[in-house]
C-alpha cells in the first residue's frame, strides 16, 4: 500500500496501534506532542522531530542558522504544548559532503542560540554522512508537574478553544520565498524583494516557540484542558484535539487571529487569508482549551484569542462564517 | 574545510566545544555515550542514534525488521555502556514514497520485537517524507543510579581491560554480504551462499546488546571504573577511554577474542582476523575497565575477556604482538 494514501497520521497509527507500555514510568506514549515520563516526583516529556532538505527546508534561501534555530524551536513548541519547560536537547545530523564544517558551524550557531534562549543544554547527538543533502532530527527533554501536564485528550464540551499569536505568517512566508526564488530562477539578475515581507519571512525562517504562554499560565494560575501545538495549520491540530476527546468544536472566522501583513502578503498572492490561517504550517502557535470559568484570566491577555468552544461530539467540528454559514472543518494531509 | 578532513570525531569536537551546560539536572552533557541527566532521586540515560540507507545499512540485503531491531539495540547498547537499563524509546523515520506501508510494518515489527526484548516502551517518534531513501534515528532512555553510571574518563592506572564477546564478526558478515551483493550483480542467476556465514552475517544483520553483562554487573557486586560500547571498532574505543581518563594501555593480540566463524570468514577473504577485530564495526560489545582487586569477579565468565591493562598516559596506546612486539594503536576515521 502507498503511504500517501493513508496518510502522516494513518501511517502512525497503524504502524503503532499494538504497542502497550509496560514500563510503570511511561505515563503518555505515543499519541501527543511528546511522550510524558514519571521519574521519582517529577515528570519529563520527550519530543522527537525530524526536518528533512528539499521536504521541510530549502537551503537556497533558509540561512543554515536560523535553520538550526527552528529545528530546536520545534522540539520545545511540543514540549510547551505539554505545559513542560524544555530542559535538555540531543541533535542527530545526516550531511552530505557537499557541506563544509564552516557550515554545520552556522547550523549549530543557531541550534545553540535557540537552546541559550528557552534555558536549555545540549547534551548529545550523532553525526552521520548522508548520501543526499542534510537531515536534522532533534529529542527535545522537558520537566513537568505530573499533575500538570496538558494532553490533548482532556477537552470538555463547554470549554473555550484558545490560540496564541496569530496564524498564517509562516505559511505567507513560505509562499513569498518561493516566489522570490522561481523569479531568481528564471532571471538570476533579479535580486529578491522582501522588504514589505519581513514579518512573514521571520515567521517561517525563525519562528519562535510560546514560553511566554506557558509561563503566563502559571503565572495566573491557568491550567488548559487540553493543548497541543500548531504545526500542520489549525484545522488539522483542532481536529487531533476533538478526536481525542471526543467532543466536538465550533470556531468563529472573524475571532482567527490573523496579522495585517499575513492578509496583504496572502492578498498579493491571490490566496484567501482564512485557508492560509486555517491550513498554513509551521506557526508553532499554542491552540488551547479552558473552563469557561476561567474566562477572565485569559481575556484580557492580548496574545490569546478566544476563537470559539468546544461542543458535543455528535455536532462535528465546524468553522462559523461571518455570514452564519456553517462549515465542516477537514484537515490536510502531507 | 572539508568534513572528512577532520572526521566525525574532530568535527563533533569543533561543534561543541563551547556548550557549558546551565540546567542543574545535566550531570553529563555531550561527550559520552549518552547523557546523564539528574531527575529526583534517579539518573536518565539518554542516547540517540541515526541510520542512512547507502551509508549505515543496504536495503539488498538488509531486511526491514533486522534493521529495525538493530536502530533499537544501538540505542539500548549505548545505554548499556553506562550501566543503564533502557526503558524508553523514540523513532523518527525519514521515507521516500518507494517504501510501501507494508514495508515500514516489517521496520517497526523490528522495533517492537527488541523494544519486547529489553522490556522498553515505542513511546513516541515523526515520521517524515524523504527525498531519498530511508534513514532512522533512535532516542532511547533508560535508568541508572546516579552513583553507578560509568563513563568514559574514570579508568584508573592499573586497571584491568576486559571486553564482553568476540570482536569482528560483524565486520565480517558485511564483507560476506557485499561479496555475494556483488556476485549478484555481475550474475543474477547465481543464488547467495550464506550457509557457512551465518554466525558473522547474524551478527552483522541482527546484532544484540549486552544487557546480560550489565546484569552481571550487578549480580556481582561489580562496578567497571570505565566503559563504552564499541560500535566503531576496539581501536576506537579503546583510544576514546584513553584520551577522555588521560590515560595510556597495553593490551595483548592473543587476548582479544575472536570468533572461529570469523577467523574462517577472514582468512577465505584474505584479510587478517586482528585487524578485522581492531577495526571492525557494529560489534555492540561491550568494553570496560575494572580495578585489578576485582580480578577475581571476572575471570570466571567465559563471555568476559580480559585484553590487557591501563597505564600511564606517557606510555602511550599499545597493542603487544604474540612476538612480543609492541604496535602503536591508531583509529580509523569515517
Amino acid at each position: 500500500m502507498d503511504i500517501n494514501k493513508i496518510g502522516e497520521f494513518g501511517l502512525i497509527s497503524r504502524l503503532t496501534a499494538d504497542i502497550k507500555p509496560v514500563q510503570p514510568a511511561t505515563l503518555k506514549g505515543i499519541g501527543d506532542d511528546a511522550a510524558i515520563l514519571r521519574y521519582g516526583d517529577t515528570a519529563l516529556a520527550v519530543t522527537t522531530d525530524t526536518l528533512v532538505e528539499g521536504v521541510n527546508f530549502d537551503l537556497t534561501y533558509a540561512p543554515l542558522q536560523h535553520l538550526g534555530y527552528k529545528a530546536a524551536i520545534a522540539g520545545f513548541s511540543d514540549l510547551y504544548a505539554m505545559n513542560a519547560a524544555p530542559r535538555q536537547l540531543l541533535v542527530s545530523i545526516a550531511v552530505s559532503a557537499k557541506f563544509s564544517v564552516e557550515a554545520l558551524e552556522l547550523l549549530y550557531r543557531g541550534l545553540k542560540l535557540a537552546c541559550k534562549h528557552h534555558r536549555v543544554d545540549l547534551v548529545g547527538g550523532d553525526t552521520a554522512p548522508s548520501v543526499t543533502g542534510l537531515m536534522i532530527t532533534v529529542t527535545a527533554i522537558g520537566e513537568v508537574d505530573p499533575a500538570k501536564a496538558t494532553y490533548r485528550n482532556k477537552a470538555q464540551k463547554g470549554d473555550l478553544i484558545c490560540v496564541s499569536g496569530n496564524l498564517g505568517a509562516a505559511y505567507m512566508g513560505l509562499q513569498v520565498l518561493e516566489r522570490e526564488k522561481k523569479l531568481f530562477e528564471e532571471d538570476p539578475a533579479i535580486q529578491p524583494q522582501l522588504d514589505n515581507y519581513g514579518y512573514v519571512v521571520r515567521r517561517q525562517l525563525k519562528p519562535e516557540a510560546r514560553r511566554d504562554i506557558v509561563d503566563f499560565f502559571a503565572s495566573s494560575g491557568l491550567l488548559p484542558t487540553a493543548m497541543i501545538d500548531i504545526s500542520d495549520g489549525l484545522s488539522s491540530e483542532l481536529l487531533h484535539i476533538c478526536t481525542a476527546s471526543n467532543v466536538g468544536c465550533e470556531i468563529h472566522h472573524h475571532k482567527i487571529p490573523i496579522a495585517d501583513e499575513t492578509v496583504a502578503a496572502a492578498e498579493e498572492l491571490f490566496l484567501e487569508p482564512l485557508i492560509v490561517a486555517l491550513n498554513g504550517g509551521d506557526d508553532y502557535e499554542l491552540l488551547f482549551t479552558i473552563p469557561v470559568a476561567d474566562y477572565d484570566k485569559v481575556v484580557g491577555n492580548e496574545d490569546v484569542s478566544i476563537i470559539g468552544y468546544v461542543t458535543g461530539r455528535e455536532e462535528g467540528c465546524n468553522l462559523v462564517t461571518e455570514t452564519g454559514t456553517r462549515i465542516e472543518i477537514k484537515a490536510q494531509g502531507w
